[in-house]
């Protein structure tokens, strides 16, 4: 890590402990470089990138500022009520339809569910495979061990010990991503018309895993920078029976929302009390823009009732289709039916990553890619803030690669979505994230696109649109 | 293809058709070689192979005859006679049992569902990938196409086409492996309590997505050489509400039966009648030893009906697990239900496996492979003859690397599977292939491993067990 990237992050975590609070000065550059012995160039750059990550402004001729922003924000979006019912779930059609529009060659992609492939090392991974399975001992292919490369489980399992997570490697199942880990998981702790507390709003795929085991669906509040609204929880655990979670505490698809760690040992603590098993997908961690890793639930989990889920697909490798779950207690009734729906996973996409994860070259990309996402999040919320209508609340994640926008009530996000598909953008309508199709007037916009030269265009072309439905 | 194959397929096609008889004399050396103007040593190279293929033998000072265990053995198993009523399938768990004991290093895989890493073009396919992945666009790779690689589809789309099968490209869905197309071709046309017939003995991995998604199964009588009894589904048809078939008419896992081309005709015809849905998994087909590749049911598909599915696993790549599905009518169900649980295939084997086929090395490698395979085949039933108790029956399949062996009734194959592998020997126990577990006295045995030195001690030993089982 760079001098002036060690600096920022100081100053990012006094301003996350409110040591600094919103409103307050920043030393000038000269008094920082004075006191600190380093160059002023150095203290520049910390507060440029301070900037772009959000946690401060400059004011002219005044010097930097901590952002009120990001504390709690004026037009952050509020926090949703879910219906207190559980619902049987259609959502499938829909999330076709609306996925299937957006893969047209040369759509600017914002409805999309990954970052733009530039900012992935694909060259290197791809020069891994071919060594990787030259090196194999071919008897190792052949017998498709269905819990996975044991070198990549190490790896992984190295990952969770440097976190503080207490995951035995003889949990970690290898998926096909972590979208298998998280139905596999599902369909180890359920049966055909359980209930399942979801967030509101939730990531699709969840909705249509429940769709396609039969499952109803109950969806808890959640706070769009907090995450799962405890009390919301309780409730739902008092009147339903709740046969298992399945959450997303850190960078919620689609709200970015972030769980307190307090909240996450209270959430873990909460549902060991209940014996309700938690299916935790933690594919975002990774991309956090803080100071370190938030930690997943199952680090606070004494029980084996978490099954965290994760893949390398929005971090590291998309396309190499490799994800894992640490089942705790479900680990064996998982990897059964893991044998018995997909066997095993490709060997070649798992030997090129354990090599890749050997020769440490991971922590560096994590770096450049979080920073690249922070200035994207910086970009997009400028042109959000410059072209979308008035009354739009917009959260602002610590980490990830999504937006999620709550539009003027009149606006139909579905028809937005129409138009903007048109003129070759795509966008993912709030109607995706519920059951019951609650946020008709919201989107979820992917910035980990900023790269692409028609990014600030598309958003103003967005604002356009949404501006004429709300007829101003 | 070279001049004594050639020779040698000929009098095959021979045999086939009965213009040579069981017990025929063949021409003599000398009598071939100079009415076809060939050399006498490419005769004899033919002849070797015919008899390796276990389609004649030699008589000492007397020439080479028509074997007649090809067409109806003495030792052949008869038809078991499954149970009429529908039944709930618990099959799993000694599925497990058995599997996971056998996994162990250093034993003779004899219950393995692989043939030996040794058999496949490892080494080449691995020097396939980095090239593969350096040569994609790297929007492609982000994609992750649900269908799977372009490429690779156009390329099996081109093998249907050489076949004379009517599959479009567009109903083509690339899976991990074909055990996950297996399964999702059951989900898209069952609802939990349907009825699927099944073959019996059946491959236990059918029971096993049987159980998995509360399905019930009905047996049906199934030939050790002609597979499906038509007669026996007929009356399955009328008797029971079946929601499916899952059939393997190529090769059958575990008899090795293979049905005859107008049997696959009245099986289409007759489903067809009833509307009932086919899942083919035809993943041995490549593996004949006879002139070409025997055709599968969706050859003679008109409706869309048949669900065909297949994989590189088991003839190409272990290992990079790469399946698919061509399923008719139903590959949009398909396609959505992978979407929602794997997602994607991985990119890197697809691309690989595509690059390999473009090259057009695939079928040379199926030569060599089929020819090792009926080598072992010979050697299997040699061994088998020589160690097995009196009273054994044995199949004599003509492709794939499984025998069904049946062996005295008073042997249990469980307690043979615990006794051959307490001296390091894997066997698969008849036990798992019915869901009444009615073949207590059988064997798969796996002669894909008689390229393992130790393959014909460990007949001998299994013999052994067998015989002090039988009091003999």
């Amino acid at each position: 890590m760079k001098r002036y990237e060690q600096y920022a992050d100081e100053i990012g975590e006094l301003i996350r402990t409110q040591a600094l609070r919103p409103g307050d000065r920043l030393p000038s550059v000269r008094q920082a470089s004075t006191s600190r012995g380093i160059s002023p160039s150095t203290v520049f750059e910390a507060y440029y990138l301070l900037e772009a990550r959000g946690l401060i402004q400059a004011r002219p001729r005044s010097g930097y500022y901590v952002n009120a922003l990001r504390a709690a924000s004026a037009n952050e979006p509020a926090t949703a009520q879910p219906a207190p019912q559980s619902t049987h779930v259609e959502i499938s059609e829909l999330v076709f339809q609306v996925l299937g529009s957006t893969r047209q060659a040369d759509v600017v992609p914002l409805g999309s569910a990954f970052p733009s492939p530039a900012l992935f090392p694909l060259e290197k991974l791809a020069r891994a495979l071919t060594p990787a399975m030259r090196g194999l001992d071919p008897q190792r292919i052949v017998e498709e061990l269905t819990e996975g490369s044991e070198r990549l489980r190490r790896q992984i399992g190295l990952r969770y010990v440097v976190e503080g997570i207490a995951a035995d490697a003889g949990e970690i199942v290898i998926t096909n991503g972590a979208m298998e880990a998280l139905n596999l998981c599902l369909q180890a702790v359920t049966r055909p018309g359980d209930v399942v507390a979801v967030e509101s709003p939730t990531f699709y795929a969840a909705l249509q895993a429940l769709e396609r085991l039969q499952l109803k669906a109950v969806e808890v509040a959640t706070h769009p920078r907090h995450g799962i609204e405890l009390d919301s929880l309780a409730q739902v655990l008092e009147r339903h029976p709740v046969r298992a979670c399945w959450f997303m505490p850190n960078f919620q698809n689609p709200l970015g929302s972030l769980m307190p760690e307090e909240n996450k040992r209270a959430l873990v603590d909460l549902l060991a009390r209940h014996e309700v098993p938690l299916i935790e997908d933690d594919v975002y961690a990774e991309l956090y823009f803080g100071l370190r890793r938030p930690p997943p639930c199952k680090a606070f989990d004494r029980q084996g009732l978490v099954m965290h889920c994760s893949s390398f697909s929005k971090c590291l490798a998309p396309g190499y289709r490799v994800g894992w779950t640490a089942a705790g207690r479900f680990a064996q009734r998982v990897q059964r039916l893991k044998l018995m729906t997909t066997l095993a996973t490709a060997v070649p996409p798992q030997e090129a990553l354990a090599d890749y994860l050997q020769q440490g070259g991971y922590d560096r990309h994590l770096r450049q890619l979080r920073q690249a996402l922070a200035d994207s999040q910086a970009r997009a919320l400028r042109g959000i803030a410059k072209h979308f209508p008035k009354g739009t609340r917009v959260t602002r994640p610590e980490g990830g690669y999504f937006l999620w926008v709550e539009l003027p009530a009149q606006v139909d996000a579905l028809q937005l979505h129409r138009l903007a598909l048109s003129q070759n953008i795509s966008l993912a309508p709030g109607h995706l994230f519920s059951a019951d199709r609650r946020f008709a007037h919201c989107l979820r916009l992917n910035y980990g696109q900023a790269g692409d030269e028609r990014f600030d265009d598309a958003l103003r072309t967005i604002g356009q649109l949404a501006s004429a439905q709300t007829g101003a």
